[in-house]
């Protein structure tokens, strides 16, 4: 069966064997059961595995039908959230439009994100951002709790409720979060906003496909019902344990050899500007299910040509710590046919009438060569078009392998027990109450 | 003397002696004796090293002059650049405005950066954005010959005649280039464009406080003599070979102790999203310049608390083979205060009334302590005003920190001869009059 996504494994040739491969079956066999069968560590956690035929359709209806609502009397759609109730949106929205979506954007509104830093600066920057339009917010919080989201949603709540009025700002305010439980529930009864769901069996960073992320790239005008039939083919697809038949698995593995191997980052590169986001959705989803008990492989990414002019002499000829995970974007729905000039200043009418994608296909097989020469392993993910359908399939892709590789590491997946480390300091710190007792002992570090 | 600008070195202390910094205090001398005396490799690229001090004072004047008048003639600037000749414009833009700069400026041009990736997309978009706005273009490139600037300045070029006549194209187009030779030189003095000077003497990513980075940056309405002023304060406080009173070489120290104890990754970390792009022209000054003859450590970067929703597991639980260099921003001109909510629904009324940079900074203590305890050391370099002084001091800062460390690593610091790998192959893929003997070889290898 011809697979709408294909992993190319040619460029590690040089750097992994054949059969260290196929060495990894028993431990992706292993790995399929404990998914499969939910008897591995996180196993409360895998709801995303079935989402894609399981998911609540009713729900995505109403998403599809409050996104027109919005579409219809917003100018400017806040989301409020952080890590995994941020990045998912941002990157699909950005991958299928554009990172310059706002700048372009004619018939939806502006979209951006609130509440993923605490910086002053940023905040101050989304209201300036409310003046003279309307505006709409989705807080998205499972608990409600969580300080950054908490901040920015008391600042903009502040913000509606002073420009369109208590009962207006009712009607503007969409929750995000725990379907029963928590306090942004308690306060979405009260107050009657309208809410969605996040799943209890499905952590954030595996969230994208659920109404975390749905809502906003809905307003933004992509097309959820493809992605959600994209990722349901792949659900379909990587079922089969072989790894001679399972693209999703053998990027699993491979990964997981170049680690053994001593390439301790992975450094993923798309050929498009439209995919830096996506990177940083998969850096979450990889960083943060592996990187534990001191394993893990670091996640980096590149863009490039962009990039090849910054990092380029590192990767070409620096230490020999890395490999690449490169996402080639076939079709991306632009064309551009470079001109022909008379005066030929700059050399290039050998390139005349060429269309772009044409060199930088050029520039990706000159790249990876250069690299493999260099020392540098290249794996290759080719993606035939640039479309909801295609990317719901990858996401789904990234997931699965996610999880297979952390059981093939060692780890528990689904589990992020040091994020809490440095809120728990950071709360001693700004003295919140109950955490008294550590304050005294970090301040003494700080001033030593 | 109190330092604008100090290294912080206690979060180390578990990782580091404090005798192996002292340890380096030959080594910095030879580095600083080759450096100003002009006797290491790349010797002939140490322009930037007395420049703010020797800078062309009358092509500055000139640059403010144009600029000006950029601004009252134009909506959109387009600066067309790669690798060097992108970052650092890109980079002061962004922090000392926003990278919502184009969201949000009002009394200056919007800029967009083309000419940096091959993406059909990219180009197109710029395209877009010209459709009803008056368009100024700065192609910036020293040959004029290399590929992505070279073909947007054709669109642009052409863009321009057929939208406003070849007579206005002419005004409307500044030049960066060499001062003498090559085409695009050639191509300015026939056609009569605005030209500025791409020193010989300073490579790409030494370029920022040259005409590279200076038009683009003032058409944005920054300070370019606070930059200039700030880096000439640097240039005289880091002088002085003794690391004990030089911030800078101590810096260059402690990464390299950091490497040779197996720390492959350098992670630069801020606290505010405006530091972003400055990470990006970080990694290029420190990633082209040491990342070759098989060393180096791989620059990457986060911002936080956004990405310690993501990276966050990793850093502080993953593989041991990061340190963190953590730039802090005291005062970044903005103040957000935390409101009261009567009924504290996120349990957060315990820091109603303090600004969000307090919150901000005990994020950083309580990150930088908990990170240490993990097992991940951490620089920090603290700043105390986000302005174009102390900027143009960091840039500075950097700049010699990069020479030194290069130095002290064993490379040459100033060449980048990896960068020229993927382009031999790249032209005999596309067929380049040249190139005919390499591209049946590399055909072959693509299709095996």
């Amino acid at each position: 069966m011809q697979q709408p996504i294909t992993l190319d494994t040619r460029y590690i040739d040089g750097f992994v064997r054949a059969h260290e491969i196929a060495a990894l079956q028993p431990q992706v066999d292993a790995a399929h059961t404990m998914l499969h069968q939910k008897t591995g560590p996180g196993h409360d956690f895998l709801g995303w595995l079935t989402l894609p035929r399981d998911y609540d359709k009713e729900e995505c209806l109403r998403i599809k039908t409050v996104a027109k609502r919005i579409q219809a009397d917003t100018d400017l759609f806040i989301v409020i959230g952080i890590g995994g109730s941020y990045l998912g949106a941002r990157a699909v929205t950005e991958f299928l439009h554009s990172p310059n979506y706002n700048l372009l954007c004619k018939d939806t509104p502006r979209v951006v994100f609130a509440g993923n830093s605490i910086s002053a600066q940023a905040l101050n920057e989304i209201l300036a951002l409310c003046e003279g339009r309307r505006v709409s917010v989705n807080v998205i919080s499972k608990s409600g709790t969580t300080t950054e989201p908490a901040i920015a949603f008391r600042a903009l709540r502040d913000h509606l409720v002073k420009t369109v009025g208590a009962e207006e700002t009712r009607r503007r305010i969409y929750v995000t979060t725990d379907r029963v439980k928590g306090t942004l529930k308690g306060l979405a009864d009260r107050e009657g906003y309208e809410t969605f769901a996040v799943p209890d069996d499905i952590g954030g960073r595996f969230s994208v496909l659920t109404a975390v992320g749905l809502l906003p790239i809905a307003v933004a005008g992509c097309d959820i019902d493809g992605l959600m039939a994209g990722a349901a083919a792949a659900m379909e697809s990587f079922d089969n344990p072989d790894i001679h038949f399972n693209d999703c698995y053998r990027y699993a593995c491979a990964r997981n050899i170049l680690l053994r191997r001593g390439r301790a980052v992975e450094l993923m590169v798309s050929y498009e500007p439209c995919w830096a986001m996506m990177s940083e959705w998969w850096k979450q989803l990889f960083g943060e299910s592996e990187g534990k008990d001191g394993k893990g492989l670091y996640p980096a990414s590149a863009i490039f040509s962009t990039d090849l002019h910054s990092l380029g002499q590192f990767i070409q000829d620096g230490s020999r710590i890395l490999f690449e995970t490169a996402v080639l974007i076939g079709d991306t729905g632009d064309t551009f046919i470079i001109g022909n000039d008379p005066e030929d200043i700059d050399g290039l009418n050998f390139l005349a009438g060429k269309p772009l994608s044409y060199v930088n296909n050029k520039a990706f097989e000159g790249t990876v060569l250069a690299h493999a020469d260099g020392g540098t392993p290249s794996l290759v993910i080719r993606v035939p078009r640039r479309d909801a359908w295609h990317l719901g399939y990858l996401l789904y892709f990234f997931e699965k392998a996610c999880a297979i590789s952390g059981y093939i590491l060692g780890v528990n997946p689904f589990d992020q027990p040091g994020v809490e480390d440095y809120k728990r300091n950071m709360f001693a710190l700004l003295g919140k109450p109950g955490y008294e007792a550590e304050r005294a002992a970090l301040e003494k570090r700080l001033n030593d």
